[in-house]
């Protein structure tokens, strides 16, 4: 047994937090798990009490570290905590919130995003004009508690409050500040400009440190409580996104990763700041790089509505192996059956928040299994043709892609993702991947390792890799072609759509 | 009760006949069916024994007699047999077939249609090119079995071939012998240049005699198989869709009829011939008339598919109440989802046989119930947006619709026809609504009335009424424009879909 440093690594999530102890090899010693709750003060509102990030957080770090015998306890070097990104706190001097922290989720801002959202935003801070980005909800709280705001000692996202807590300082690492929407990203600071934009000002906000940098011991008071003797330094993380990317070692411009939860999230590092339609641009854990970063809003979670609404009733959604079979025996593309698959809106690449989905090609030929299988298709294609994009936007082909997540351990849906996409997909059998990306980020402090590239290799543990059937591969880049005339085509009536949801709601 | 004359109607379908003998207040005294079969030989191809044509109508029709008193039978004055239209057979000069008849539903004539099909073929018969008028599938024998056409003595549909054979004449209706296709409809007489077009000569077909008129005494010896002693003359019928209106006692301009079968179908009579996109022209069984007629072939049909396939797989898709239930309580307009109802292609008003369904703006909101009335909320609007092009083309609004068929059982589904369509529906209490209008056409030759209008207003049994909720019909109006701009946008996507299935089959 190797007697070399070990890290804290924490996951803050939006509804737990996750604590693992990880060795220079990947190897988890011990993890723990902390939920915490949301509220949702009104339609589309969704908070958070700030204190519940840091609680959870010490709770979390607590019980792993208690599971540690006191020798490795001893071994204990380095903490890094990746986080829930655009998620953010108004807080005083002390670190006490003004108000409930609003989460990346909450959707209350599409005024404000019309108001001030536009392509120079997009230029400087990497991200679309969306609801997601902390600016937009800071400009709502402009218009709607400017009190609050001009009160605020500082406005700081998940793992600047964390920092706070952990090491009593303000700071904030540039790789998870960015997604609060008003970095100038190309210049890893704050853009005057954007801050002008929102009203707030420069000392308002955390200092900026870069990823993966040393940013100050933790307080001996919280080590205490947590039982460890020595000291122990807090890394600059990433947001949870780029941190799954590391956590499953995967680094390079030729190399994706893919993780199929209840949204599709995909892409690559890369050295250059750009931006482009089909990618929003965050900061990296790598420092100096960048992650061109794909989002589907609709993956597993769509699969799941349809078995849930559309599928067997005995079964209540769950996964239905009946189906899945009858699935896996109907044609490749469906007899060019084409699903946009936009029922949580569309973000890559069209970021239309009133778009929504469409089954297009209905005939008494399809059934329960073929519709399921061409939804599955239809997240699969644009997941492909986006990939395709991105590719084309960096110049650089990709040659593989690392998947994780939910959707990947159905092998019906790994198949037809293999096949979509047409590039060998390698698995992570690792289960908390952001957690790991953390891990990977504190053990390149280490002398285990030289950098994080080296960690992230170091500390994936890759599984089975299904190699993409050519044959296949050919009908659904035919299939895609249809697929890409469908938002196009349907926008005009889809815009009309949501003006009759407004006269006429559902609910 | 009245001693007045008895007519027997036939209703010679494609899977039955049925016998009815009714007096001439509509009330059926004694009926008959009995069923025959159909062969498939290869896909797409849908053949006959025409022989099975007048064995069922012969058996059916004895059967009816046979139920009779003595008196009873000594009334009867009448036989008029309306028929599956389209369907036609080659026969030699004793009547026997060369060939299976073919069906109306017979899909081998896509590339004959494509051919000779034209708007000028539209102009004189009154039918879109479409694989079910009889003239694309002579064109097709033309093709591949000229033998058979130049040996054919008569080419006739089922009318014809039944006036022969209970008559020993070659005569065939004005109104049933549009439907073969090659009628200048204008002129009531068959088309020098349609037959030209398929190479057959006009003494190959029936000498035509105008509908609800007397052909002939039908054979003694056919009588006494029946046990009808005094003298029984056949009257010219019409098809069985116009013979529906004339059941349904739907017989002016502003009066409309409409039958959700598994096929929707809806038109007007009017005094006028005119061809437009929106509905194909039938010469009337009111003599002098013309039947706009339209096609919807997704009706009851499609609302059985979803319940089939994507309803409770236990209930096999029957009727499910609780599915009614869930779907009569979400909101009208169902907040904007659009079904394009052309699951069996789009007959009126584009006539596009590879046209296919499209369901446009799902989200996570919409779950089984909400579908199930959007299809049928789909397939009502297309309906009304027919009968409203439809009563645009006349220039005479409507102002009531005789329903029937089975679809008008489902409550759900019959408020929402109302709603759509804005105006009144009246139901038909009578189960064999196209033989009764065969019945009325016997009728009106009997003193009972002095007309073919008179005998159908004072023969059809009306049922209840359901008035339209104007405020929900202003919202139909609403959602049907999103619905009218669905095909134009999908088109081009839908003959990519075509052109992709021919190479990558769903089968």
């Amino acid at each position: 047994m190797s007697m070399g440093s070990l890290v804290i690594a924490v996951d803050s999530s939006t509804t737990s937090t996750k604590a693992i102890i990880v060795d220079s090899a990947g190897s988890v010693l011990s993890q723990a798990k902390v939920e915490f709750a949301m509220s949702t003060p009104r339609v589309d509102f969704y908070e958070q009490d700030p204190r519940d990030w840091w609680k959870s957080t010490n709770e979390a770090v607590g019980q792993a570290v208690a599971q540690l015998s006191n020798t490795d306890r001893g071994r204990i070097k380095f903490l890094c905590a990746t986080i829930q990104r655009q998620s953010f706190a108004l807080v005083d001097s002390e670190g006490t919130p003004l108000r409930p922290g609003i989460l990346w989720l909450d959707g209350r801002a599409a005024e404000q995003v019309k108001k001030i959202g536009s392509r120079r935003v997009h230029e400087l801070s990497g991200f679309q004009p969306d609801t997601t980005p902390s600016i937009y909800k800071i400009a709502w709280l402009k218009d709607h508690e400017p009190e609050n705001l001009a009160a605020a000692h500082k406005v700081v996202g998940v793992h600047g409050y964390l920092t706070h807590a952990l090491t009593g300082q303000w700071v904030d690492s540039v790789a998870t500040a960015d997604s609060l929407g008003f970095l100038d990203s190309a210049k890893l600071d704050y853009s005057a400009e954007l801050l002008d934009l929102i009203g707030i000002k420069r000392d308002q906000l955390a200092d900026l440190v870069p990823a993966a940098s040393v940013i100050a011991p933790i307080k001996p008071s919280v080590l205490k409580d947590w039982g460890i003797k020595q000291s122990v330094e807090l890394v600059a993380a990433c947001g949870d996104g780029q941190a799954a990317a590391l956590g499953a070692g995967a680094i390079g411009m030729e190399e994706a990763y893919l993780n199929m939860g209840t949204a599709l999230v995909a892409g690559v590092h890369s050295p250059r700041y750009q931006i482009a339609d089909v990618f929003r641009t965050d900061v990296a854990g790598i420092p100096g790089q960048y992650v061109l970063e794909i989002v589907q809003n609709s993956g597993a979670h769509l699969a799941g509505w349809f078995r849930s609404e559309l599928g067997n009733p005995e079964l209540e959604g769950r996964p239905d192996p009946e189906l899945d079979k009858a699935a896996a025996q109907v044609a490749t593309g469906c007899g060019g059956l084409v699903t946009m698959p936009y029922w949580n809106a569309v973000q890559s690449p069209f970021w239309d928040p009133i778009a929504h989905g469409a089954i297009i090609g209905l005939a008494g030929a399809y059934g329960r299994a073929e519709i399921y299988r061409s939804i599955l298709e239809g997240i699969s294609l644009t997941m492909a043709t986006n990939l395709h994009a991105l590719a084309n936007t960096t110049g650089v082909p990709l040659r593989s892609v690392r998947v994780m997540g939910g959707g990947q351990r159905s092998p019906l849906w790994r198949a037809i993702m293999t096949d979509c996409i047409g590039l060998p997909l390698t698995s992570c059998d690792t289960e908390e991947i952001s957690a790991m990306g953390a891990a990977v980020m504190a053990m390149a402090q280490t002398d285990a390792y030289d950098s994080v590239e080296e960690a992230s290799k170091g500390m994936a543990a890759l599984g089975d890799t299904s190699e993409p059937n050519l044959k296949n591969h050919e009908i659904y880049l035919e299939l895609a072609e249809l697929q890409n005339q469908a938002y196009p085509a349907l926008k005009a009536i889809m815009d009309r759509q949501y003006q009759f949801s407004l006269r006429h709601p559902l609910h």
